[in-house]
């Protein structure tokens, strides 16, 4: 693709639109913004505009358009696999300033937010209305439309299910700058094609979010974590399709080792409950009542006790709860602390082959001589696996990477497993992509990215 | 469109892949499946043929793709809006022989079923499994497939979601023959656009759904109705968001007048509990244990109460329960057999706007002297509004029908609902769909079409 590079008269236009100390050009534009969290593409954007409302979205876009600009959407640059760096360079839309909560419906149980807006701030403001917006990933500094460009998943996905599931309908500027009104209130819909859907999921390429109303449901009422200790990663692992197999339905599974937890406990500067063990089980459980949720954990308890665990830890009181799931949170930044760079992988495999992925991972982890850590979400089966550079050249790093890589992929589709479960294929993963699905399916969304955006200028060279 | 016609020479055909028996041509084929249970176009197609395994499923389409004949895919024939007719006449592949259930696996929770399976036949197996498929549209003879097809909801809808959150993986046979495996037993996903969402209500025009992997749940223990006479049909449905808003989450909430009781006792030949009031609100609440459902309900009934409702009946055994949902379940057919002919619109709004909206119908009924029958999902804002002929013309019958139907998708736009929540849009509502979108939508979907079956093959002149 060649696409014309941004000068003058454009910026002119964009200031003319945004105003004057909205708009960076060249040398002005910060380098974050040059990158995302983690992929190692770094580049950077020709200008940065931060649009305030959906009618600015609009102008720029349609003046990219009609000028042959490519524009990339950014939110937090929360993103780990390139999905917000702007390979092609042109503008990038700095999405994070329109930041507005802008209605909460309590007879539809929805609310309506700018895409800007921060996942933690959305679990606040609900929840100071008794309210709940389920999906909980560990990055709570992201953008919702940044969630909701990658279907981020979470902790809670076990129970209730993934950022799409709590999507009812979304405003969008289209590449040629129209804006189109997706879904609404209502709570069913079978009215043609499922273009929300299409949106969800599409990583910026098919139109940008300009407003989201979300489902909420009642907040609630109790909520009981219980921390296991296993004698090691196995035990702890396989025991998750026994929990599943005995119609107990815990909010969250989380599985996680000896040393990420220490690598938490430096990063933080705070201890954890526990680190005794080699590896841990985290669940929770929520409901309306203390009964409900003890009669919901005891049998659980009792299955992983069976199962070898070395005890169960129960932490009722919010406090000790926060400081579990808050060091849970900083895993990535603890382990991106602990070494050089970081590559990941973040595939999903049915629950009950958890075990065995993680599994070859050590067995890679010896054949490579390369430190291997993960943690994630044993209950969905969606697993986050890190790959360390530690002191290794670029040359050594860049081939051992890929070996690993390539084993993990091939391995997640013998398992009948998906290339990403939460943090989509951007750049970083797109030829991963291509060897999961083949190519008849890369063909159909190539086909539907052209029926979006026939002059391919949003996002470009993302996804497929 | 112009199409090939169906000669001897492809019947043959036809006939070395699913051998003689399963191979219709012309009077051979039963006048049934010239039409749907309820739309007016009645078209029979050039030959039928059934299929028994995806291999033949896809056999037939590389070759109708090849001689530019079209296909219409057809589960029970229970749909409404003229999906399943074949307008353009050539093949129509009866999926209902392709009815096995194929694995319940108890580690991810999933049951792998084929597309034939109907509804009943699943909640009936899975809860031998102490398992639970929550989608439950009143049509209980349906497909799966047709279910997936047109995203139907059902009454457990204001709890646990539409077919759409229950469908996990699919296989496909593409127009051109080719078999796609999309999704699989894996709760998250984010790898590139979502295939799997496309084709969930996509009535037929994408491709066939050969295999699907549905999402299980563990069996609520304990379910609770409650009949809630109410004084008239406003106050019934003005109640539900109060109780949406109360925070306590019913699995189900319908509404139904006097009249359509009647009917439905006149039908079924049984009484239902009670039809001494104008109107009720029929609720379902369920939960592990007695006492959790109590909580729940306690609450809501007092809420009806002061709201004026009559009384709360309190259906408890299994027995009773069954008397009134399977009143509620034949509701649609008594209405029918009330009449000569009618129609029915299947919009969705915002749950607190169904009062207006029904209030409308009544205006519409005086209006043009004509009988408006409607029950629904109250808590989901999915109405199903029936206009009876009774005794018109066919002159007359027309005029009115499509005036009233013109007055009511105008209000349902304005009051930023939707054209279908869960029957689809087939052939009989796209006017309605092209007028509630607007054109770019509209387009979009056509590419998205096109991507998938650039020969336009594949159940064409449905939904855009």
């Amino acid at each position: 693709m060649s696409y014309k590079k941004v000068d003058e008269k454009d910026v002119a236009f964009f200031k003319s639109i945004c105003g004057e100390e909205r708009v960076f050009f060249g040398k002005e534009i910060n380098e974050d913004f040059g990158r995302d969290e983690l992929a190692e593409e770094r580049v950077m954007p020709e200008v940065l505009v931060e649009p305030s409302s959906t009618e600015e979205v609009s102008g720029i876009m349609r003046y990219a358009n009609e000028n042959n600009i490519p524009v990339t959407p950014r939110g937090q640059g929360t993103g780990l696999v390139g999905g917000a760096v702007a390979i092609h360079g042109g503008i990038m839309l700095n999405m994070s300033r329109m930041n507005q909560i802008l209605e909460i419906d309590e007879d539809n149980l929805t609310l309506t937010v700018e895409p800007g807006v921060l996942l933690m701030e959305i679990s606040k403001f609900v929840e100071e209305h008794d309210l709940f917006y389920p999906p909980d990933p560990g990055e709570k500094s992201a953008t919702i439309a940044g969630n909701i460009n990658t279907n981020a998943g979470g902790m809670r996905a076990v129970k209730y299910g993934v950022t799409r599931d709590f999507v009812r309908g979304l405003e969008v500027v289209l590449p040629n700058g129209e804006v189109l009104e997706i879904g609404g209130k209502v709570v069913k819909n079978s009215s043609g094609y499922s273009l929300k859907d299409l949106i969800v999921g599409s990583e910026g390429t098919l139109g940008i979010v300009t407003k989201a109303i979300l489902k909420l449901l009642p907040l609630p009422k109790k909520a009981i974590s219980l921390l296991v200790p296993f004698p090691n990663l196995e035990l702890a692992i396989e025991t998750v399709p026994k929990i599943i197999k005995s119609k107990s339905t815990p909010t969250a599974v989380e599985f996680m080792v000896r040393d990420t937890i220490i690598a938490a406990e430096e990063f933080l500067g705070k201890k954890f409950p526990d680190n005794s063990a080699d590896a841990y089980l985290l669940l929770t459980f929520d409901g309306n009542s203390k009964e409900e949720v003890e009669r919901a954990y005891e049998g659980v308890a009792h299955i992983c006790l069976e199962a070898g665990a070395l005890d169960v830890y129960i932490s009722e009181t919010q406090e000790r709860q926060e400081a579990i799931w808050s060091a849970r949170g900083a895993f990535l930044e603890a382990i991106k602390a602990s070494t050089t760079q970081i590559d990941e992988c973040d595939v999903v495999v049915p629950r009950n082959h958890v075990a065995k992925f993680i599994r070859y991972t050590n067995e890679l982890q010896k054949e490579f001589d390369i430190r291997i850590r993960s943690f994630g979400h044993a209950g969905d089966g969606n697993l986050h696996v890190y790959i360390l550079r530690d002191e290794l050249t670029q040359e050594v790093w860049k081939e051992k990477l890929n070996a690993v890589m390539d084993c993990m992929y091939s391995r997640a589709k013998e398992l009948n497993g998906q290339v990403s479960g939460e943090h989509g294929i951007g750049i970083a993963k797109k030829a991963y992509l291509s060897e999961s699905l083949g190519a008849t399916p890369l063909a159909i969304m190539a086909g539907i990215k052209a029926s979006f955006d026939p002059r391919g200028i949003l996002n470009p060279g993302k996804v497929c």
